[in-house]
C-alpha cells in the first residue's frame, strides 16, 4: 500500500484507472481496458468473481461454491496492465482523487465503481438474521445449512406442530431468485430427499412463495408469469400474490393478517445499492443507486463512473435493469469512454442497451425465455437456459463440472452438495435459542 | 427423540444397534449389518461422511468439500433397517444401556463407537488457534483461507521482513498429511499462483516441513521416506528432520533453538482420540484410545465395541494402525460379531488385519506405494494412488468430478477452488490483531 501511496504522490507515467468491485460490471470494464495505455487497479473485498445467477443452486445443494466462483487474479492473470488488490473501500477523497482502502489511500485518474447491491428489508434490517438474502457465497452456504437442518430437526422432532413448522419454507419475493429458489427447494424436498428420512416424509414440506405485486417475474410477459406460477404449483409450491410480508421473527412470518409458522425464511425481495452514493456525496434514488449521466459518469465528476446495480441510468423513461448483461455492457462502455479520453480521442457514440432478453428457470427441467417478441417456455426453454448459463460461466473446467452436475441431477434427481457445514450438532440448539431471543 | 425414549422403555421386537460416528469404521459396520434382523441407528454430529485422505486437497484449493463428502442419509438410503440421526453424544449410561444425545436418551442393545480422533498439541491446546489441524471440512476451508490470504497480504505488504514472514509456511508433522500438505502448498506457490501477482513472486514462498522423528513417513520403508524427502525438496520445500516444535504463536514457531517467522502454520502431528474412553469409564492408552478386547469389545461390556482411531487394538506387539482400511475392517468384523450374536450363532474367527499397504502422494504427479515386500515410487505410484483413491470414493458422480479435477490440474497446474470464504477484506486485519493479542 505504501508503494501505492508513494505512487499517488509521484506524477504517474500512464494514468491510473481504479476499478472497485469485480462483479459483472467491474470485470467487463477491466477486460475491455486490456489495450488501454493505463495502469488498471482492481479492488475487491473478495478474492473471487461470483456468477450470482447460479447462486441459488449452491443454496439448494446442487452446485459447489467453486463451480460458480473464480479467483479474480486467475481471470486477469494474463492482462499485463492490471493489478488486483484485496481490500475494502471505506470512502473516496474526491478532491485528492484518492480511494480510501483499509488504512491506505490509492490515487486514481479515473474511478469506476461497480460495487453492486444487497437485499433491502424495507426498513426492517433486523429481519435479516431470520430471513437471509442471497448475494454472497456465505449467504448460499448459510441458506443451504438452514434448509438441510430444518429437515434434520424435523426428523428427530417430538411435537407434530413443531415438525410442521420445521417443514415450512417461506420465500419472500417473486422475482427470478425467489422463483428459482422456490422451484429448487420444492424439488429438493419432493425428489432428492424423498426417501432419505424415516420419521418424516419430506414430500409433506410446504414451500410458500410470497410476492407483494400482482404477478411473479414482472419483467416477463404476463403469460410467462402465469406459466411460472402454474409450474411452481405443479412442483408442489404455493404461490401467494398481492401479499406483503409485514413481520418476521425466528418462528415465521406475518403475511398481511395471516401468519405462516416456518423455520426457514429466505429473502429475495427488494434491492439496496452499495454505499457508493455516500462515498461520492452524489445524488441517488430511493434504493441508494447513484444517478449517473449519459456516459455513466457522476454529475460534476467526469472522471468517476458508476455501473451495474449501484448505478441508476435512465434511457428515456426506462431504467437500465439490474441484470448481469446490463452491468457488463455498461462496464464495457465506460472502458471505451476512458480509453478514448486517455488517447485524446472524442467520446464514443451514446450508450445503447442491447436487451438480449430474460431467462428464468423453474425446477429441474422447465424455464421461461423472453427475447423481444419471441418467448418460449418449458423443456426447450430449460435447454436454452442451461446452454446460455454454461456459456457465460468462466473457464472450461467450470463449464464441464456444471454441465456434468446438471446432467447428473437431471437423470438421477440427486443433489451432490448436500453438506451442512459451519455448525456442529451440539450448537444447533444454541444458535436457534439465540435467534429466538433476538425476536 | 421422545419417540426414541419411549421406544427405549418398551421392550424392543428386534435388538437395537446404535452406531456412533459415520466415518470409515462406523459406516462399514452399518453397511455390514444390512441383513441383520435389528434396528440400526447411526448417530453423527455431522450430516456427512468425509473422505479424510483427500481433505488436504480441499485445504490446498484442488477440490471442493462436496467432492469428498456425502450425506450419510444418502449413502444409507436404501438400507431399510437403518435410521440416521444428527446428534451429538454427551455420554453413555452403561447400566441403563442408553446413549445421551443432546437432551435425550437413546437405548441400545449393542453399541459401536467409531468417533475418530483429532490432532494432539502435546499439552499445548492453545496452539490450535495459531496452527489449525486438518480433520473436518471447516478445518480445510480455514487452512485454504489462511494460505490464500497470506499471499494476498504479502502482495499489498509494505515491509520486506513482513512480506517474507507472510510467505513462510510451516507444516508440523512428517506423516502422510504433513508430506501431502507440504507438496501441495509448494506446487500451489510455484505453479498455480506463479503468475497471478504483481508485487510478489509466489515462487519465493518458503515451505518448511518439520518432523521430530529421524525420517518422514515412518510407516514406510526407509528408502521411500528418503525418496519423499528428496521429492519434496525438488518441489522447493524444506524438510527439517529430528526437530521438534517448542513454541507457537501468531507470528511463527520455535523449532528447537531456532525460530521461523511464519503467518501460516499447519498442524499435522500427534493424535488424540475422541472422549469415548471417558464416556465408557474404560481403560485407555496415552492418546486416549480405548483398549479393546480381541473382538473390539470393551472389557466387562461385551455389548459395547470401539473401532477406528478411537480404539487401541493390539495384534501381538503391533497396534492396529490408524488408517481407513483398518477402521473399515474393524467395523465389518464387529458387524459380524453382532450379527452372529443376534442370530444366536457362535462368534466368528478372530480378527486378522489384512494390510493392503501404504500410499502417500508428493505433489501433482509423484507418490510412494509400499505393499508388503513390493514398493514403488514416482509417476507410476502416483497413477496407482489416483486410481485407488478414486475407487474408494463413494458414488459415480464424485468419482467423475474428482478424476476430472485431477486430470485438469495435471494438465494445466490450475487449482479450481481458490476461494477465500468466511471473511471480508475489512475483517482480515481485525482477526489477525485478535490472534496476536492471544499469543
Amino acid at each position: 500500500m505504501q508503494e501505492n501511496q508513494e505512487k499517488a504522490r509521484r506524477p504517474r507515467v500512464v494514468p491510473r484507472i481504479v476499478i472497485v468491485g469485480a462483479g459483472f460490471g467491474g470485470l467487463a470494464a477491466t477486460q475491455a481496458l486490456a489495450r488501454t495505455p493505463a495502469e488498471v487497479v482492481v479492488l475487491d473485498r473478495r478474492n473471487h468473481h461470483l456468477f450470482q445467477p447460479l447462486l441459488y443452486q449452491v443454496a439448494t445443494a446442487g452446485l459447489s461454491p467453486a463451480d460458480i466462483a473464480w479467483p479474480i487474479r486467475g481471470i486477469l492473470r494474463s492482462q499485463s496492465n492490471v493489478t488486483v488488490q484485496l481490500g475494502s473501500v471505506r470512502g473516496v477523497d474526491l478532491s485528492a482523487r484518492e480511494v480510501m482502502v483499509g488504512d491506505a489511500r490509492l490515487g486514481y485518474d479515473y474511478l469506476v465503481i461497480a460495487t453492486g447491491a444487497r437485499h433491502a428489508y424495507f426498513g426492517h434490517d433486523d429481519w435479516e438474521k431470520f430471513a437471509p438474502g442471497l448475494k454472497r457465497i456465505e449467504d448460499a452456504t448459510t441458506i443451504r445449512r438452514r434448509i438441510l437442518l430444518a429437515f434434520e430437526m424435523a426428523e428427530c422432532g417430538r411435537d407434530p406442530a413443531e415438525r410442521r413448522r420445521l417443514l415450512n419454507f417461506v420465500i419472500v419475493g417473486g422475482g427470478a431468485t425467489g422463483v428459482e429458489m422456490a422451484g429448487a427447494i420444492a424439488e429438493l424436498a419432493r425428489k432428492a430427499l424423498a426417501s432419505d428420512f424415516r420419521h418424516i416424509d419430506p414430500r409433506e414440506a410446504r414451500i410458500v412463495l410470497v410476492e407483494a405485486g400482482p404477478r411473479l417475474l414482472p419483467s416477463f410477459p404476463p403469460e410467462l408469469s402465469e406459466f411460472a406460477r402454474r409450474s411452481l404449483e405443479k412442483l408442489g409450491a404455493e404461490v401467494l400474490l398481492g401479499k406483503a410480508v409485514t413481520g418476521c421473527d425466528a418462528d415465521g412470518v406475518a403475511v398481511g393478517d395471516a401468519r405462516i409458522e416456518a423455520e426457514t425464511v429466505i429473502w429475495a425481495a427488494g434491492v439496496m445499492a452499495s454505499p457508493a452514493a455516500t462515498w461520492l456525496g452524489a445524488e441517488c434514488d430511493k434504493a441508494g443507486r447513484v444517478i449517473v449521466e449519459r456516459d455513466f459518469s457522476v454529475k460534476g465528476h467526469p472522471e468517476i463512473f458508476v455501473v451495474g446495480d449501484t448505478a441508476h441510468f435512465s434511457e428515456g423513461e426506462r431504467m437500465l435493469p439490474g441484470v448481469a448483461p446490463a452491468a457488463k455492457q455498461a462496464g464495457q462502455y465506460v472502458a471505451r469512454v476512458i480509453d478514448r479520453r486517455v488517447r485524446g480521442q472524442k467520446a464514443p457514440a451514446p450508450f445503447r442497451y442491447r436487451d438480449w432478453g430474460n431467462l428464468a428457470t423453474i425446477g429441474r427441467k422447465s424455464a421461461i425465455v423472453a427475447m423481444g417478441r419471441l418467448s418460449f417456455k418449458g423443456w426447450l426453454a430449460w435447454v436454452f437456459w442451461s446452454v446460455a448459463h454454461i456459456y457465460f460461466l468462466i473457464g472450461l473446467r467450470n463449464r464441464i463440472v456444471v454441465a456434468l452436475n446438471w446432467l447428473w441431477s437431471y437423470v438421477t434427481f440427486e443433489r451432490g452438495a448436500r453438506l451442512i457445514t459451519g455448525i456442529d450438532a451440539e450448537d444447533v440448539q444454541a444458535s436457534r435459542d439465540a435467534l429466538r431471543k433476538a425476536s
